[in-house]
């Protein structure tokens, strides 16, 4: 169940001279994605950071079915499609209304900031990851 | 078997504030690597847009090993894996010495530009990437 | 006189390794802020750009004040400060709440873009940027 | 006099739907050019930090007279043109061969990383910047 995330006015400094977005900025509009989606349960990721854990993306994937066009008007959708303790994997739908532009998923690791050792997540944090991957039909 | 297409110093501008190259900026080295590639092999790809032909990425995977950091000189490596009338896989390899920071691939289709219609190419593009494709051993 | 023309918010991809915005990002913002300036004033930047005429900037200067932060929803102020047939100075203001962390302004000029001459707009398009201009106190 | 300090290769990356490089884009070349500068003169800004002490920008400027297309090979040239203790101006020329691309300058403030707080500089360091400051003619 994807939920709405946020919507993105495309600027003149995210295009190419292809007169799209560049391919490589749909992974700032994932972060954004997760980001917003995480603050609707709750979660504020700076929070989460300032605490001492931060997510690490170590996976991205990105199929580009139409592109976004300066000044368009994109809604950016996300789903937490898996969590297994280590892992959380993210799924994004980048949309113009209707229209499917591009999809994908990041996989985000846990790491403790001090070590940047990886790091099992338990508490409320943990209830809230598996609470967002269960909230999937 | 991957070519070494480039070297790239890390600028200021390219991290993060968890000091680490920003994993979206990435696919800028890719695209970087792709084209060195491609020149490498006397084929430069701004006289392709030039005679019409563009190839937009349809596809991005990267798998994120260890961070870049500032200041860092990093290598590019790439290998075109496959080849097939109408897309290219290009595989990609970000180095740190002998140290794997990032790999992964973007799958890239021809357009005709004035159309934007898919295009199958021949005569000597065509010889050029069946080249590469079987420089493989 | 200041118009409030966006709120916006820091993103990880915006940040660099200082933990701040980097310096180069804002003029993104200051594109941001003209764009919606114009807009909320009934010119939509991408009709002028469809209709032939583009606005290049040609000038571009910042005072850095104070640090932008990541997660940090800060707002973009802007004013068209003068306009002289050929040329458009828009300055801005970025601030969190009643801080200001950067301003400066950008100049801009017109040109035909199929001959990428400079032009000297008139009709509806020269009356809207007086009315900007003289809006000031 | 201006120093040659690095040369680019413009990527897709780095152009907007005009086709040419984004205007935002030249403040990472001329922190380059700043990097460069310094390197040359036996200082790696990265040293600088590592040892507590950074060089914010507080002010930049840029004029932009002619525009870098893709695949462009620009050329970056610096000079530090003023050094007052607290404060140093550096100069900036991007040329595609003898034309001159866009110039501009930016102002770095000296601070303690620790505390933020302006830095007074002194040493080796001081040197190096005086000695940097009067190699103008």
């Amino acid at each position: 169940m994807f939920h709405h995330a946020l919507d993105y006015r495309v600027a003149y400094a995210d295009t190419d001279r292809m007169g799209f977005v560049y391919y490589g900025n749909y992974l700032a509009l994932f972060e954004r994605t997760r980001t917003e989606l995480l603050r609707a349960n709750g979660l504020a990721y700076a929070d989460l950071e300032a605490a001492g854990t931060a997510m690490p993306v170590i996976e991205a994937h990105l199929n580009y079915h139409a592109p976004a066009r300066y000044d368009d008007v994109i809604s950016c959708y996300g789903e937490l499609t898996s969590f297994k303790g280590l892992r959380v994997t993210v799924s994004c739908r980048i949309m113009l209304g209707d229209k499917l532009l591009v999809d994908g998923y990041t996989v985000l690791s846990f790491i403790d900031m001090a070590t940047t050792r990886p790091k099992r997540i338990d508490g409320e944090l943990r209830a809230l990851f598996e609470k967002l991957a269960e909230n999937k039909p």
